[in-house]
């Protein structure tokens, strides 16, 4: 493939998959992933920051693949314990998970950023692509219910998706930095390929969007942009993203996923069963088998995304 | 045996172990467990307060008979993972354990005492005897080496207590104020005995004592005082108050031990290996199997140094 910098938008578990596939068809040194910080919180004293530990621990080959979230191999000993002393327990912990947590936590607190630490953390666990958070500064996505805004993990682990949500907001993300590296590779010569991984567009890459320098780069960006839609056939792979569309109106569809990127991506990439799907005017459609079940799955698809843009690019010269 | 309450200062498993057979054989509620907190330290961000953690797993049945530290039926996947981000690993974390610093330290950053803290530890695990920190000032241990001075748990845990002690300082001590229900206790007409714990006196008591206000109760305490020896015939039973003890000049022996609480203690129990050591005059000498192997050795030498209390006690009469 050709040379260049690819630079790609990723929530939690799909965008973790995608990227993990082209961080192993790529030189890694070549990719950055961006990830959603609005779902991170504070919890017992920690820090946690859910999509960026996805991310980390699916590059470095950590990842639980049976549960879909966490690190594998992992143990239960910590809940069982905080359970015992009457601590919060809806929020699961695993032993090896927690290691995470501390090492971020204590590091922040004397003063590094996130993205200080997620790199430390991605070189300790000998991960090359640079992961990093899509801000600094503190974005927190928040759910309107019929009883009122609730943080986002209240809602996602606390209520287990149930409550019908009405609206979201993305607090601080108006006034917030993006991540300055994200914003030097959008504006860069040397990229070839702005992807948008198949994460939930609502909670995972809007809040990333929310932020108007990160929306207006990736506008005026001039190498292709793509992305992977994260709903096959009316369902999305994991999580509650076909749910939270039809809640807020939108048809739960790989086309009510384009038309909400329109303006933002040149191609979009949907799967076999959606291969007809309306598209908005001039976006390109591939389609592909956009289920990743395993390694070959996520390298295949990263191929497919990079020689859509690849394709493109070489028609716009 | 008769009524009325029982203080004891403790620091960690000899003298978990001495509270542990009071707790069983005093109606709880009439015990005050004085715990020595100069061997506290933040680590990775989080407090860690080792003496009061064998207090609580002790008297809650969750201490680890074998490795004679932190909780029985740990796992230790924190430690590996933790290791595994490069972060300090010389302080070992059980996971199990991992509950009581996290829920201790967000508590503490609350703005809740250590005091607050460890109650409520003590009531989620179930325990009715009164366990309460020295102080909620902080004072902290450091001893001298060749090389300075240093953190008491680096070298406890960090040197394998290996370099050769020259001097113990207790940061703060002069300064902190006892915790008021110690004082109360000590000053209070109802009290039954006050006993100094099988712990080690340089280390464990002496930070107890080295703040004025408590070792000034201590000395006018009107109930019997009476200590036991945390050395058998010239070794301690655990740890290194016989090194530590002969490095700062002393004889490691139950009688230096003796004359080091002169003035402090009415009784002195004593182990029958030492039977015919020198007491400083005056000091009542009661000589009993110290050594606590199970449960029924704690309760038979709580119930010696009772009988010995309540002896005195009535002589005085």
């Amino acid at each position: 493939m050709n040379e260049g910098e690819v630079i790609a938008f990723s929530g939690g578990v799909g965008g973790a998959k995608l990227s993990k596939g082209l961080s192993e068809v790529l030189d890694a040194k070549d990719i950055t992933i961006v990830v959603n910080t609005g779902d991170d919180f504070d919890h017992l004293g920690l820090r946690i920051c859910p999509d960026i530990d996805s991310t980390l621990y699916a590059l470095a080959g950590l990842d639980d693949p049976v549960r879909g979230w966490g690190r594998r191999d992992e143990t239960w000993t910590f809940m069982s314990a905080l359970k015992q002393l009457n601590a919060p327990g809806w929020f699961n912990l695993g032993d090896g998970d927690l290691a995470t947590h501390v090492e971020r936590s204590w590091r922040l607190h004397e003063g590094q950023s996130v993205s200080d630490v997620t790199r430390h953390l991605a070189r300790s666990l000998g991960i090359s692509a640079d992961i990093i958070p899509m801000t600094d500064d503190t974005v927190r996505t928040r759910v309107r219910t019929s009883d009122g805004w609730i943080d986002f993990q209240s809602y996602f682990v606390g209520m287990r998706c149930e409550p019908v949500i009405e609206a979201i907001e993305f607090q601080g993300a108006a006034d917030a930095r993006p991540h300055p590296d994200a914003l030097a590779a959008l504006r860069g010569e040397a990229l070839r390929a702005a992807i948008i991984c198949p994460s939930n567009p609502l909670l995972s890459i809007d809040p990333i969007l929310a932020m108007p320098e990160m929306r207006q780069a990736l506008f005026a960006c001039r190498a292709p942009r793509i992305a992977v839609s994260p709903i096959i056939a009316g369902k999305a792979v994991k999580g509650p993203a076909a749910k939270i569309m039809a809640e807020l109106g939108m048809v739960p569809s790989a086309s009510a996923v384009a038309q909400y990127y329109e303006g933002l991506i040149d191609i979009f990439v949907l799967d076999e069963a959606d291969a007809d799907a309306k598209l908005p005017t001039g976006m390109q459609r591939v389609v592909a088998s956009t289920l990743m079940q395993d390694a070959e799955d996520k390298r295949r698809l990263a191929r497919i995304v990079l020689a859509a843009a690849a394709d493109l690019a070489r028609a716009a010269r």
